[in-house]
C-alpha cells in the first residue's frame, strides 16, 4: 500500500479543495449589542441542478482505526458539502486533485478539535472519518434531482497515518 | 413585567415557528457501508431576494442571566436562520406569532443540550440566548442584498424564567 502522512489542517493547504470552517484566523464582527461575535461567511455553499436546495442534516459516524485504509473517494457534481463536528474532536480529511476526471494523489489532513470542512462542488474526497470515537456532525449539502455522487475505487489502496 | 415560563423544546410545540434540529425522533438511514447514520433534511432552508445565497458562519455568544429580560424580538424577511450548538448545552429560544405585522405574545423554550433550531423566514424571535456559559453555534442563514432585519421593541419587557 502507498503511505500518506496526514498534515495539520490549515486554510492555506486546504484552499484548492474547500473551506476550513473555524473561528481561528477568521474575520468577525460583534452583534446583539456586543454580546455575540459573528465569524461570518466561512464556507462557499453551492447547489446546482434541477430542484436544487440546501439541506441541513446530522450524521453520526463510527470511528475508523488508524492507520486508515483509503480504498475509494467520491465527489458530488451538483453541490458542495460541509461537515462541522458537534463535539470538538479531531477527524481525518482526505481530498484529491482531479486529473482528467480521475482523482490524483490523495492529500490527508487531521483537524484540530472543532474545525469543520466544506468540500467544494465536484471535489474528490474520502468518506467521513472520525478516529477518536463515535462523532456527530452537522452537514450542509445539496438536495435535488439527478445523480449527485461519483465514486472512484483505487487499484491499490492507500494507508493514511 | 409580564412573566413567561419556558417550556421544553419539542418539534410539535415549535412547528409553527421553525424546525428543531436534533437526531431524536428524526428519520435516518445508513451511509458509508453502514458506518454512518444520516438524520436527513432537518431544516427548511429558505433564502430569497436579490443575490440571495446561503451563508455558513459561527457565532460565539456570551451567556445571559436568568430570568432573562426580553425587550425586543427581530425577524428576517428574506431568509430562514438556523442555530446549532457546537457543544451540547441548553439555551433559551423565544419566538412570537405574527399579529398584523407585530409580534404577538412570546413563546419561550429551553433546549435540551444538543438541540438546534431553524427559524422560518420572517418569524419573530429573540436574540441568541445561551444561559450556561459562552457558547459557539453554527449558523446557516441568508446573505444578499436588501435589509434583511426588522426589530420590534416591546413597550413592557417580558421576563422569561
Amino acid at each position: 500500500m502507498n503511505l500518506i502522512v496526514a498534515q495539520p489542517l490549515t486554510r492555506e493547504a486546504f484552499a484548492p479543495f474547500g473551506d476550513v470552517i473555524d473561528t481561528e484566523g477568521a474575520a468577525s464582527f460583534l452583534i446583539n449589542k456586543g454580546k455575540c461575535e459573528r465569524f461570518h461567511d466561512l464556507a462557499k455553499v453551492e447547489v446546482t441542478g434541477d430542484n436544487a436546495r440546501v439541506l441541513v442534516s446530522i450524521v453520526r459516524s463510527q470511528p475508523y482505526p488508524t492507520p486508515a485504509k483509503l480504498e475509494m473517494v467520491e465527489r458530488h457534481p451538483f453541490g458542495s458539502q460541509a461537515f462541522v463536528p458537534l463535539c470538538p474532536m479531531p477527524f481525518l480529511v482526505v481530498v484529491c486533485p482531479d486529473e482528467n476526471g480521475r482523482p490524483g494523489k490523495p492529500h490527508a489532513f487531521i483537524t484540530k478539535g472543532g474545525q469543520g470542512v466544506n468540500y467544494f462542488r465536484n471535489t474528490w474526497h474520502g468518506v467521513l472519518t472520525p478516529i477518536v470515537k463515535e462523532q456527530d456532525f452537522l452537514v450542509v449539502d445539496r438536495g435535488g434531482d439527478g445523480t449527485n455522487l461519483e465514486e472512484f475505487y483505487f487499484d491499490t489502496p492507500f494507508e493514511i497515518s
